[in-house]
Parts: structure tokens; sequence; C-alpha cells
């Protein structure tokens, strides 16, 4: 393929009507798809229907504390439920806490209690002129959301293809004690699908920050979410490396089974130190009588353990990979060799991240939606929406079919040609 | 019988040795009995037991709008939940929003959020240099110890009999605007029992407040909870009446099932203005990708309507009376012309409080301790744990068997007697 900024401005142009055709045609087929959430399809969640009949009114309901789970009783998450999570995050039982049904909860309410208590006896946050995040982009716009919902102070880090700059990481953090956090999706990140290299984890844990209360948010929301047997990224267990780096306090870790079980209707945690989880607990106490035992009941006992969840992910894979090639496989055909944008194949998680051309990201995601495709919003994948190169766009391939995901896809493609046309052919006749 | 203030101290110091006598024997049994916590008993759990057999999976998921509940999707809770629990707090159904298993969390975050935010734009309470809230004594320890968690100053507000002195409360509502709030438990109060009375809440719906986001907290936790079909007290809707008063956005409403179906595996919701739940929405969608609408979905079905709650908690009352009864019964027949402390006989609720003579309330709950009786901690019904009187004691009859709760009232009716005697003996000796 020739690559589009060597065609001649008359060979654009021709392309251009051709596409444009073709484009009006798939248009006129009124297309109402969507790529724009990480939601899982029906088919997934068929997946966990038993669990469903794993507590009836004929079941023990009591958990192996001895605990009638109906009951109230056990504020942080009953014993089986703590192991089943603590296997799933790679931690020992006793670094783990559970929670509700949502880990953006867990780390929404991580972030309310800095900002009024502080960290472990720290300042509480809204007493502090200034609190900065760094925030490594492209990202995952709910955490964006949370920061500026607490009006602390975005940073951008960039991306490299083993996890954040750590560079720029380290010195930012060990120079300025207004930061207090970093957001990380260590493991097949939202959107790129990246996986943090072990250089990178062990850089993490041997961070040394100007701030006593600066804490690394790892929320590995995608552990276990592999799409091949065969083909797994690794990641080096974070704690535990804090731990060893003489960095005990220094990250909290974030997981649900969201995309395990049912979104909405899983079950979700924290795993940290001894005393970052004796923080927490005090607040907890405040907080909540305690979540919902028998939910995480019910998850405990239809998994059993962590090879019963190890297998039940292999399933969603199974739904998952056939729809990720669809979508890859029409970029791979229609845009390899182009040179109009750049993306990853990767091998978990949930999106699929698209780089444009400068300038082009709008402008694609306004061309599909006239298509009747919706994507995610250009530039919410950037702290304050804000994509300072208009570049990034998220594409996620989980609720549609793969044959309606390869109807989008090339809604998306077609868009990606045109929009770059259009921004080649006036940089060639300026 | 005759009170005794005016036995001599001979007659005192002999019924002293026989009380004791009485105590040593039942001593002996090593009772273990906890009249602690207003926890159901395990007959009532299983009332709801069939609630474990609603969804199962050939159940279809689908709420009324349509939505598959195991999915993403509808934050502020399902129309059938919402239905249900609109009646059930006796607001139309757009003035209410389904929240996660507890309605404590919803305070507390009720809470912490206008300390981050404000209320509907007002300055954060976290910026303010003192906050105040008004908190009828006796009280619940739970709402005391959130505020006393975000550094609020808490008033005393006596109880009468008809709900909150409302004269102090007007007093002090109006003039000071660091106070932001007054804690409630408006029917069948924890720990008396008492209903606000009609007048009681049309001054509530009244007050005209110096502070713009000065909230009422109505924990009406106990709304249906009634222990009689033929005696039962009536509330005043507060919203309609704040309404009706040119005060609509002065309340929030708190309510839960928690003491309907299983606790901690409940459904909460805080019910408001229109104003107050955009605000209240602002922030959910920061916090939560929603809360769990299986859940939600399975009380909607389980009890259908209001209809069906009412007579589910019918079957509750049946098991819940006789406890009481048997708790009263002993405090009437044993404790009753002797002028050594007061109750109520309530008619719905948890609870049933008692006030013995000043100085007395710690010594007797040692006292019940002593023969395996565990009670409320003296004190715990009062902001920082500090009943000025040392006089209320909370009993809780849900969760013992009636035999267990008729063994329990001696003990504590001995253990009134002994210290009061002790209190007298010194008096009449000093």
């Amino acid at each position: 393929m020739t690559p589009y900024k060597d065609l001649s401005v008359e060979e654009l142009t021709t392309l251009k009507s051709e596409l444009e055709k073709r484009f009006d045609e798939i248009k006129a087929q009124n297309l109402k798809l969507d790529m724009s959430r990480g939601k899982p399809s029906k088919a997934q969640l068929d997946l966990s229907m038993g669990m469903m009949d794993v507590l009836n009114s004929d079941t023990d309901l009591v958990c192996e504390e001895g605990v009638d789970c109906r009951n109230y009783g056990v504020l942080d998450g009953i014993r089986e439920a703590k192991q089943l999570l603590a296997d799933m995050t790679e931690v020992p039982i006793d670094n783990i806490v559970i929670f509700g049904n949502s880990s953006l909860n867990v780390m929404y309410d991580t972030i309310a209690r800095s900002m009024t208590h502080g960290v472990m006896g720290s300042t509480p946050w809204c007493k502090l002129d200034k609190v900065k995040f760094l925030c490594p982009v492209p990202g995952y716009d709910r955490h964006f959301a949370i920061t500026e919902h607490f009006g602390i102070e975005m940073i951008n880090v960039p991306m490299t293809d083993e996890g954040p700059d750590m560079d720029m990481v380290e010195e930012l953090v060990s120079s300025d004690e207004a930061i207090k956090g970093i957001w990380c999706v260590p493991k097949y990140s939202n959107p790129q699908g990246i996986t943090y290299s072990d250089r990178t984890v062990q850089r993490f844990a041997r961070l040394k920050p100007a701030a006593k209360d600066f804490r690394i948010y790892w929320d590995n929301a995608y552990g276990i979410h592999h799409l091949y047997e065969d083909k797994q990224d690794h990641l080096i267990e974070i704690l535990m490396e804090c731990k060893k780096e003489g960095n005990p306090d220094m990250v909290y870790k974030f997981c649900s089974t969201s995309k395990i079980s049912f979104p909405g209707s899983g079950v979700a945690a924290i795993a940290a130190s001894t005393a970052n989880l004796a923080d927490i607990r005090k607040q907890m106490s405040i907080q909540t009588i305690g979540h919902d035992k028998l939910n995480q009941l019910r998850h405990a006992r239809f998994y059993k353990d962590i090879h019963g969840m190890v297998e039940h992910m292999k399933k969603h894979a199974d739904i998952l990979r056939p729809k990720f090639e669809a979508v890859l496989d029409v970029m791979e055909r229609e845009l390899g060799g182009l040179e109009i944008g750049n993306w990853i194949r990767p091998r978990g998680g949930y999106f699929i991240s698209f780089d444009a051309l400068e300038g082009c990201a709008k402008a694609i995601v306004a061309k599909t939606k006239e298509a009747g495709v919706v994507m995610t919003g250009a530039g919410a994948t950037f702290p304050y929406g804000k994509d300072p190169k208009d570049s990034n766009i998220r594409i996620a391939p989980s609720f549609p079919t793969p044959e309606e995901l390869s109807k989008a896809a090339d809604v998306f493609v077609l868009s990606v040609k045109l929009v770059s046309i259009d921004k080649i052919l006036k940089e060639k006749t300026a």
C-alpha cells in the first residue's frame, strides 16, 4: 500500500470521491451500532447464569467464619470471598478488603477519604492549596472524572509501549509534594491494551515520592482478562514489589468481578498494606454496616476458587477474541501501510486504541456517527476531555456481534480514510 | 409497690441482701445473652428465604425499562425498585434514588459530599471554620459516629414524647448559620420508640434555617416496622409538608429494606426534592457505575408491591411482638411503682429505652454483664458516647428467643434494683 502522504493531489481527490460513494452506500443502510462502551455482551453474561442458582431457599447461607450471611456482621468481607479475590489479584488474604459492587466506587471513596481525612494521618487534602495527580494518557475517563470532581489538578504523562514514561513520573513524584497519586491500569490498559513491563513496575516500586501520602492507584481491572491462552501478558505483582523496595504503603490495588460475573452485580475489593487497610477499615466502620455478604457467598461458591475463575475467563475469551479480531483484521487490511494511524493488537482487556493523524480524532468520530456508528467521544481518554493532539480514539468491541463489528469497522476505516485525506489534501494545497 | 426512695435504710439493706442472693443464683447459671444490637433473629431472616428463589437461571432478568439487569446501565435504580421504595417511604417515584445495601452508607456519603462539595452549590463544609449538627438525644450511635468522624460539632437536643424539643430546634436553627443538619429517626425512634407528632413534623417543615444548606436528615428506618396491627403510630410525610411550607429542599429522607428483607443484602434509598436529587445524581455519576440491579429486581419481584411488603411486615411483627412484651412485662411487673426508672412501651421499631436514676446507667450495664447479659454500652445513645446524666440504657430485644429474653430481663431488673438501692442508700446515709 502506498502511504496517503505519498499520493498526489489528483490521486487523493479521485480516491476521496470513490470512498465517499462507498460511505454513502453504507450510510443508506441506517446502521445503529455502538462501539463506545466496555460493556460485556449478552453471551458473556449468560456464562454466569449458573450463579443465579448457587443460592436458593434450601442453601446453607453460613460462611466459613460461621456467620449467617443474611444478617449483620463481618465488615470487610467473608473469608471465602477474600480468598477468591486475593488469589485473583495475587496478594495474601490478609492484604485484601472486600467492598460492594463497583471498584470505581472504591476508588472514589479512597480519594474522598483522602480529601476529608488524609492518608494514614496526613493532612486532609481539602486543607491543602493544591493537590495533583499524574495521569498516564491515553487513559480511563472515569478515573479522570473522579480527580476532576475533587478539583485535583491532572498532569498528563505519555504512555510508552511498556507503560507510563517513567523518567517523567520519577522526576515529578520526587520533586513535587503536591503530587499525591497516579492513575494506572497496569495490565491490558484502558484503552491501549498495554501491560506495564517488569522494569516499569520495578521503577514504580522504587519511587521516592516527595509526598508521604503519595499513592499509586493501581486499577488492575483486567488482571485475568486475557484474549488468548497461548499469548498472555504478565505483570509483576506491585504490592510485594513495593514491600521489597521498602515502600510497603505506597500502593492501593483495585479489582472487581464486574467483567467476570455481572457488571453492576459483581464484587469489588482493595488490596494494600496492613497499615493502609487499618486506615481504610477505620473509615468503613463508620461508613457502612458492611457490604452484601450474600453476593460475596454467591461468587465464592460459583467459582469455587481461582482455578474455577480462570476456566471461566477462557469462556469470556472465546467470545471476545473473534470480536477483537474482526475489528483488527479490517483495520490491518484497510489501513495497513497507509500511514494514517497507529494501533496495537492487544492480548487482553476490553479496548483497542487508535491514534489518528493529529487533529483528526474528533472529525473521525463525527464521521462514523453520520453512518450510525457510535464511538467513545474523542478526547475522552484524556484529562478534562482534552486530547492535545486530537488523535486518540477508543474502540470498544465487546458488546456488538462479530458481524456488527465488521460493519462498524468498515465504517470506521472509511471515516479514518476520508478525514485523513481531507487533512493531507489541505496540507498539500495550502 | 412502695417507691424505693420511701423505704428506710434498714428496709433497703434487707432488700439488697435478698436481691444479691437472687443475683448470685442467676450468675451461677453462666448465661450468655445479648441484648445489645438491633439485629433480626434467624426466624425473621427465614421469612425472606423465598427471595433466594425469585431469580434463577431461567428467569427473565430484564427490568421494566427494558434493561438487562445483569449489565451496566441505570444509575439511580430500576423503576420497579423505585416504585416499591417510593411507596414504602410515601413519596412520588420521581423523588427517589435507589442506592446500595446500606442506608447508613447513603447518610455517610451525603455528609461526605457536603464536606467536599457543599449542598446544591453552597460552600463545601470542609472550607468552613465550624459545622454543627443537632442531635436529638437519646439517639442512634451510628448517626453520631458519622458526624464525629467528620469533625462536626454535635449539640444535644432533648427528646420529648412527641419528638425533639422544637422550641430549642427552632431557636438554634434560625440563629446559627453553622448548624447544617439535624439527625432524626422520626418513627419508632431509636432507642425510645417515639413517633414525632403531627405538630412536631409541621414545625420541622416550617423551620427558617439561618444556613441555606441546612437539611433535616430524616432517617425513617422503621417506617413500616409496626408491632401491632391495631395500634400503629402515624407519621406525617415530611417531604410534602416541606413543599407545602415553601421549603421543598430542606429534607433528605433515608430508608432501606435492611430490617424487611436481609440486613446487609437489602436495598437502600434516598428521597428528596428534584433539586436535591439532581445534586446527588451528579455526584453518583462520578462515584459509581450504578448499584446492584439484580438485588433490586429480586426485592421488587419478591414483594411485588407495597401491599406485599406490608403483609410481610406483619410476619416480622408476629415474631417481634412477644419479645418486646416479654421484656416489658418483666419490667412492668418488677419495676412498676418503684420510681427507679422510666420507659415507654413502643408500638414499633427495634428498641426499648430505659432511663435509670441519674448516675446509674453505666453501673447497671456493668452489673448485667457480671451475670452474662450484654447490653448496649451506656452512653452509646449520646454524641461522643457521653450521657450527661448517665441514665439512658438501650435494650434490643430482637435477636434472642422470648425465653432467653425473660431471663435477660430478670437479670436487667435485678441489676437496676441493686444499683438503684446503692445510690439511694448512699444518699440516705450521706
